[in-house]
């Protein structure tokens, strides 16, 4: 590693308490690395505009940050162990090519903001591609929702026969879910849409640094106000952009059961392309249904990433070096999480129902409810209503369409109220 | 416990099952009851809408149903182990009092979605509560802000003496702080702000019920339309309102940190009213801070609530009895939350400061960082500043105040932008 | 309340404070009571053994105490809100019984000491019974994969089809994971078995102390020497009995997993006694197998409880008010997961297989690995073996019994190794 | 990716999906491959010894074995994209060198009880290297506790000065504590020390493998001896092993918690070396304690870990891919919580006392409690003795060498009972 920012004469530095100290930090800071580089160039703007640099000398660092940010794209600059940490590296760079200008940039700024502004919008755009995701999702199960509306299927309770149901009102379930997520996305994106850039180490610094229009010209809705409020951010919105990934994730999580039941030979309801199966090293005729099963385990990295930055927000106010290991965890569980959304779109478009299947596990018990629900606007009371049907003998093969079309509750099949869902999923989408 | 609802006959029911079945449902369902009454009565509004209850029989079971509301109310009628549950009981009391009439309440309605309607109206009350407690926290802190932003106080990183720092500046993050927070309640609430009730068991019911005009006579915003998704929406609602208050405890937990640190004799910055101080049965000179440790432990019920609701969400769609197990950590999560956050607000009121502690802890090693800027601003790269200000030879003590007054970086106390933070703490207390 | 041990002249007590600060103390501490009486006595009798106490006040005090016990034991005395906590009532009735030499009895201790060697021995009393019904648990599941090693079920991967297995094969997988379990039990039992009382406050006290004398009347099996360690191990220990306790769970989950499959229609393999199944409020037809939903639940609390704990656990040393919140979780979660287990040993007895569907679950492919095994046997390479088994055109309906008889390695259905497992549990049971 | 074990001709692979299946499998698998070699080698001689393989044919696979051992070793042999895993590699390097009899190495086993046995052995050299550094902890902390025991410190309560104690006693604490641990990872090494390999996929294989001669071969305690509880015990183990982790790392975050309070200015109580401070980037007068914050904050991973595998273990009996997610959260949690550990007995050799700053932070209400002692040794009763010893009046500077000699009861500084402490240490250390 090159000298350390911080480093005074005359002290030693431990190489493996370096180690230590740094853990993982030059790799996860590749992911923020090109924010770091867009939020250095308005913080540099925003020194030419206090006067600290001149507009020539900012030129110089505009372009120098341009062709590094199309260096770290192309792969031509990879982070690594050179560099204390990506801040450290975007500072090195300026100095090593400008020289005195270069030593400029750091001027009324620390890393506890560089790294909360860098961290902010890379969980920003996180929170956009989620919100995309389950508009994705959505999109897919209630165009299936819509088709599919009266194919039966059984509904479950408790693993036990029900109540017929069908494979649209299946999918009017996940759709109805995935706005909410999709919202529950843009709300948290809206909840931490605040600019904590130019709040140094947690107490402002003695410049009038125009940090309205740098915030502006970063992109954010707010401007974080107290310095010592930005500080204490740190983890508190990672863990609510957990949050809103995990409740996609709980969903799927339910979902994939759904599919590792209705896949095996015992449901049979459900078909999977070969692309989403593999095989056994040992067992010649195993057709296993993985995708459907890290699917299902997909929530726990997620929820570890906010057991981990929660076990760590155990701390007075003011920066920590305990926050630094909340980085790992966001990026791994926010990344885990969007990857396995990712996949879900096309899986779900893929699906096809093996319909005698469905239509074999239909039996005459499932229309119990239909009946005690007719005696009852027959005028029997439900109560009563409800002893007779449970009699075994008034049991009988229903029509298992007519069933769903009779089912006229607002949300159910015979008015499965698909409309509203698809405009808040518009609105949401947009 | 009286017969139950769904007993066969013949069928033996084993005590010592039965109540691990029940486990303390009727204790936890005293929260829920009165909710549970509510939505009863638009339910049986709904039944008379669609010709189900006569106008008579909804008369007297509305006139029934308001009588005990007032009775649990009173605290005449206490629900126990008579009951397998709260909604078992309120159809028993119906029945005992009214007969057939009573026999009719459940027509078109499962305990599933009863006990949906029941949480989610507690819990919108609950996210209310939540956004009254933390705007009272934001104003106390937002007014001793404004009183105290020149008051001096030593401004720490790592715990580490940093620069100086201002009380108000102090008070200014907290109040930031539980702005968000309320906000954050806001919009959890308005996410499962839905109206589940007419789903019955999941897959809707072979009535007309009239759920949009029961949901706005709850209050609802929304409709939540897919049965399937009602289903889904336990634990995963609960989660989001255990999140929104876990949100503002974490908040607490730092806070709660500084004052057992500023209580120290070591720090000795802050004076405890002696109301939140306790003694020890054997050391007879103590005087313990307990309430601030108290504080300070209370997210950890709110973090165990969380944990235990996500433990058994791992589940295929519709219920399950596992979820029953959401209720216990959902009531005392929250219960537990808002109870720590009752004694903030008067508690950071009676805060008193100790100047000459404060006074004492300011060094002149604090004020190196406002020279290395200074030299900055006189044209000396940051970098080679930072160097001359390390040198020890150049710390000198300072003025405080001045040093304040001097940080005009927007949000420091030299430029705090309160008015920013009170607009949006209005907006929200609104 | 009555006045508090500690409280001083003219301070007043405000009530809300207070309740937030004793939470349920009083209720949690009627678990623990009986175990605080009885350390008390050996408290006293070590007082009497270095003359603290007289002989005759000792006797006095263990008459008080003894008849305290039993009046606990008879529910004639109920710790409630009169008392701070139970510590406190213990001495407020010597004192109110004996005047000055109930004065005495909390010479030399401190309540930190008192709460520790109470919740010691109720967490030794626990882990026994933890080992016992795990023992219970192995016993029966080994009993049944005796009888039936050789009764044909469908082996899964995947939950996909894989290779015939065996009904006693299932069991024998329960037996050694539950005398696992109970080792656990007795592992963790031994490793806190160590005995905390005369550590007073955590520094000590100016008392020769016969501590060891006195941690051998409690049944202790070593002396936990340092004060300070005393009070590091609150927590710390309480963690390791849930992880105990949660070890068992996570069996209790998957088994319950399956069981949760097997009842279903689809699968269809087990036949539950009527005792441990539900019924619905409005589906007249359902049979809901309740009682394995809620066992699977139980994993749960008992991982919330650990989650509590461990947030509550970022401290410095020495004892914090916040220890306090680590006796809820802990009762809840150790109470829950043993009632649990208490159901299992019935509710394996009473498990009848359908045999019919086991039968009927098994197909030709899963023959397909003995084949791959037999071809490799005769020299082909296993990876060309597999290949050729993977014909489907090879696949035929196979000897399920034969196949058992042939899955010889060490633990398969055809060498069982049981007679290992009966000799461990016997170990453990002993 | 070269072709796929269990691929099957004409099924495309779609490469998106692949990538989420597979996961960081091959990276991870780097830390298991030299383990799996090492198990591949004796599944082979075990293998021979029944016929399946002739003597050279093993020879030539053990040569092979051997020499990729030393290859992976060496950095020559890096596992990577090529392979869909270690299991795949290690079979695939055999066929590539030796054909045919490459092709053999598979016969009975699976990928999952070869996943098994790799981590098996990974996870009990962990623990022994656990146990190993919780000693050398342990011998630190015992040795400056014997020299220290009547260096007086202030002892805290509620972070509030309670009596006088020592650097010693404070000592002591933590050698118990580590001792415990230490303890704690032998126990566990105890109860997982089972041999899984022989129990191919769960249901055991039609060859008569000779598990109890490789398992001896392999080091291993005893045979698990049911391949269907071999599956179960994935996850479960890693539970455990953590567990035993975790409790080092709670008393390691309470330790740093100590001096992260005991290096800042107000208490002031240590010296750290400079090798474990840093600076910032831009306040010049910083010194950061960072490697104590993050000693502080290594809980954190090893809590999440077992968060993680929890969230996956919610599952039926048998393997489902799932269980692959327990891999990362184990390697991390596990590999993290030793790094720290190993920093720790250093640091603790190094730490210096400012004995002038102990000594400032000794007052006179910190003798009431011995002031209590000795009155109640008159025969006051304690309760009065603690009223009288309560007012301020009767508090005087005290000796505090001389109140810590007079702390007799066993284990606290006047009779510190470290022999029985060092004896167990001893018997553990071998």
């Amino acid at each position: 590693m090159s000298t350390l920012l911080w480093q005074k004469d005359g002290v030693e530095i431990d190489a493996r308490i370096q180690r230590f100290l740094a853990g993982d930090d030059v790799v996860l800071d590749r992911e923020f690395l090109r924010y770091d580089i867009r939020a250095s160039r308005e913080h540099a703007r925003g020194l030419a505009a206090i006067g600290i640099l001149s507009a020539e000398e900012f030129a110089r660092i505009d372009g120098v940050l341009s062709r590094l940010d199309g260096d770290v794209e192309a792969g031509r600059f990879v982070l690594d162990e050179r560099y204390e940490d990506g801040h450290s590296a975007i500072e090195a760079v300026l100095i090593e090519e400008l020289g005195d200008t270069g030593r400029r940039i750091h001027t009324g700024r620390s890393r506890n903001d560089q790294v909360l502004v860098a961290t902010r919008l890379w969980l920003l755009d996180r929170l956009d591609a989620l919100r995309a995701l389950c508009v994705d999702c959505a999109r897919v199960a209630l165009d299936r929702a819509a088709d599919e509306m009266l194919q039966p299927m059984p509904g479950y309770t408790h693993l036990q026969r029900a109540v017929v149901s069908s494979t649209g009102a299946w999918w009017a379930a996940w759709a109805e879910a995935f706005v909410d997520n999709a919202w529950r996305a843009r709300q948290t994106r809206e909840w931490i849409d605040a600019d904590p850039l130019g709040t140094a180490a947690g107490y402002g610094i003695n410049l009038p640094l125009p940090r309205e229009a740098t915030g502006r010209a970063l992109g954010f809705g707010r401007m974080q106000a107290s310095p010592g409020y930005a500080q204490l951010s740190r983890g508190k919105f990672e863990m609510a952009a957990l949050e809103a990934v995990g409740a996609a994730l709980l969903d799927v999580r339910r979902l994939a059961w759904d599919l590792s039941l209705f896949t095996t030979s015992e449901f049979g309801f459900v078909r999977m392309p070969a692309r989403y199966v593999t095989g056994s090293s040992i067992m010649p005729n195993k057709r296993n249904p993985d995708a459907i099963e890290l699917l299902r385990a997909s929530y726990a990295p997620v929820a570890a990433a906010r057991a981990e930055i929660e076990q760590v927000l155990s701390l007075p106010s003011g920066y920590h070096r305990d926050l630094q290991f909340t980085k790992g965890p966001v990026v791994r569980g926010i990344e885990h999480g969007l990857a396995a959304l990712a996949l879900l779109p096309e899986l779900l478009r893929s699906l096809e129902w093996r319909v005698e299947a469905l239509d074999a596990a239909l039996e005459p018990s499932m229309y119990a409810t239909d009946l005690a629900i007719d005696l009852a606007r027959q005028g029997i009371p439900f109560r009563e209503a409800y002893v007779q049907a449970a009699d075994p003998a008034r049991w009988a093969a229903g029509d298992a369409v007519g069933s769903l079309r009779a089912r006229v509750s607002p949300g159910a099949p015979g008015a499965p109220a698909l409309d509203a869902v698809r405009a808040r999923l518009d609105a949401i989408a947009s």
